[in-house]
């Protein structure tokens, strides 16, 4: 019986996805919409891509808001696949949540944690990483799938390589590191640091050892849960909010805990508009694309010398005109007009709204 | 008996306003539009502007399709007043016909043509200026209002003024020139060249005896229809397409018959985006303007870093982030987003959209 026998997905569906405002609403965060116009969601394809490693070997971690969404979309899993959150307590209560229950109903488990609301190019090249980094986490690692980076980015935390361990394809991570300036970024990129993203494959049973060390009283929180589920609507909102990284990767990191496998299969965590249209154009590459980029029907989109990003969720008819590196995103109660440069700022919109009392449109 | 009890407005209400779109439609044209913010519609306000001067004195033409939309606009005029086009014949036939009904009816009228769709600020000097031509008018003379230039406009023909004639501030018409490149433009407002904004103030009959001298056809089918109001549906379709301008104006200031009165009242025929925009600023001026320019309820916009024009014609929410010089024109069917610049383009978008057959969008 081959590790893979007992791997175990665990995917947190969370996140507001507020840089992708009007799309992306508290209501229909990211994770549910098609953001690549293949006909999936992000949630699906996520859940497609992890399929053929796990089968029915699959837990969602979501909101107690989208359990019902969740359910609609993915309608071949069990509803006890879907495991609701009284509220948003960040990644290290729900990743946790999953490694308590995993680590009392399988003893050999071992579990990776992957977003819902990434897109990777190339699910083979994923699944043979993901593959290689549960080898490794079976030997009692905390692994984390780095990325390979395209592009000295600004926008994702790093990890730096130490030694190669055993495996092939396998090394000591030596450090987590923030966000970086663009000259620091083009630095990591030299010394060939990954990109950071969120996904750990650990045996549950590490995961929470490694989180007793920190923070004894929220692994025994997190276990008590798995014990009696029951005590889930009590306890929850007493643990911590905090970062798996925080709380467990960077410490364990430190001590010569993790290793890294690092990945190189067209990843992206679609962050916002600028990032959304990245995908799109290199989706769109390979079809001699000649005119805007539009996620949803072409037939709506009239572009007159525009290199425009546009998103006519609405039914009705966009025209531009004369305007390069535009974003128009236009949705039935709300619209908005950007450049792909400014992307990062539609959060500011989004908090605008938000003071003016304004929750019906975030 | 003064010239002015006489004086007669005729108000031809036709043109698409296709670089209007999507505010302006075949359905409901520029002029049935509010476009200045302040409540009245250009054609209400073309008609408030006048009344001071005619009282009920004004004919309306327009297009057969309109006359029910123009009647329930201007509430208190009568049925007659509101003449229908069977078909749109430009603006020689619609002002001619107005010319043979009044040269019937009020031997000594005196009337004058001022389109639909123009917007001017000071209305006090308008009925100044336009009494000053009717008194010369009433002598015999093709009397048209120029437009004293305000900067080197290319989107407008000029008239070039000749000698003065006897009463203060009336020259004679040396020619009507086309609208000129920027250079010309230039030299244009140099020589005192006045903008030709249309406006003619004329005997019926000398406007009707001019053409016949050019078109005795034209002419006397004008005439014949005045005499047998029931022949227009079959005279109407048989008259030339032409503008009053090439029709009358040009020929008969060669001839030394036209006589011009500079005005200086801030014209503008709202024209496109960017001139709704300077004529939006220029109201906003007083006020202070430190956001973005809107026509609509301001509540509905939310502007970040962006000198922008937003009509929010929809009811929807629309965010702008990053844009100068940017025009959002948000209406429930259609969307246009370009930029001042490129302003004369949106036509292009109207005829793109007519080729595949969207009518109902333009």
């Amino acid at each position: 019986m081959s590790t893979l026998d007992h791997f175990w997905a665990v995917v947190p569906a969370g996140g507001a996805g507020t840089r992708l405002w009007p799309l992306s609403r508290k209501a229909a965060p990211k994770f549910l919409h098609d953001l690549t116009g293949r006909g999936r969601t992000l949630l699906q394809d996520t859940h497609d891509r992890l399929e053929p490693l796990v089968a029915d070997r699959l837990l969602v971690v979501t909101g107690a808001d989208h359990r019902d969404a969740v359910l609609e979309q993915l309608a071949d899993i069990d509803p006890e696949q879907v495991l609701a959150e009284p509220s948003a307590r960040d990644s290290m209560a729900a990743i946790g949540l999953a490694a308590a229950l995993l680590e009392r109903r399988d003893p050999d488990a071992v579990m990776g944690s992957f977003a819902a609301d990434h897109v990777i190019a190339d699910p083979g090249e994923f699944r043979r990483v993901v593959a290689r980094a549960a080898e490794t986490a079976a030997e009692g690692w905390l692994v984390t799938i780095g990325i390979t980076p395209t592009h000295p980015a600004t926008g994702f935390g790093y990890i730096a390589r130490g030694d190669a361990l055993g495996a092939p394809g396998v090394f000591e991570a030596a450090e987590f590191v923030e966000k970086p300036s663009a000259e620091v970024a083009r630095e990591y990129v030299d010394r060939g640091y990954q990109w950071n993203a969120g996904m750990f494959v650990v045996r549950p049973g590490v995961l929470l050892d490694l989180l007793g060390e920190q923070d004894p009283a929220f692994a025994s929180a997190l276990r008590g849960i798995a014990d009696d589920p029951q005590t889930l609507a009590d306890v929850w909102p007493t643990l911590p909010r905090i970062a798996l990284d925080h709380a467990v990767a960077e410490p364990a990191a430190a001590a010569g805990r993790v290793a890294v496998v690092p990945g190189d299969f067209g990843w992206d965590d679609v962050g916002d508009f600028d990032s959304l249209g990245t995908i799109l154009d290199a989706g769109n590459a390979t079809a001699n694309r000649t005119g805007p980029v539009v996620l949803g029907d072409p037939g709506l989109v009239q572009v007159i010398d525009s290199d425009a990003l546009v998103v006519p969720a609405s039914g009705r008819v966009v025209a531009v005109i004369g305007l390069d590196d535009i974003v128009v995103v236009d949705t039935p109660d709300a619209l908005l007009v950007t450049r792909r440069s400014r992307a990062q700022d539609v959060k500011q919109v989004v908090a605008s709204l938000q003071q003016q009392g304004r929750d019906d449109l975030t």
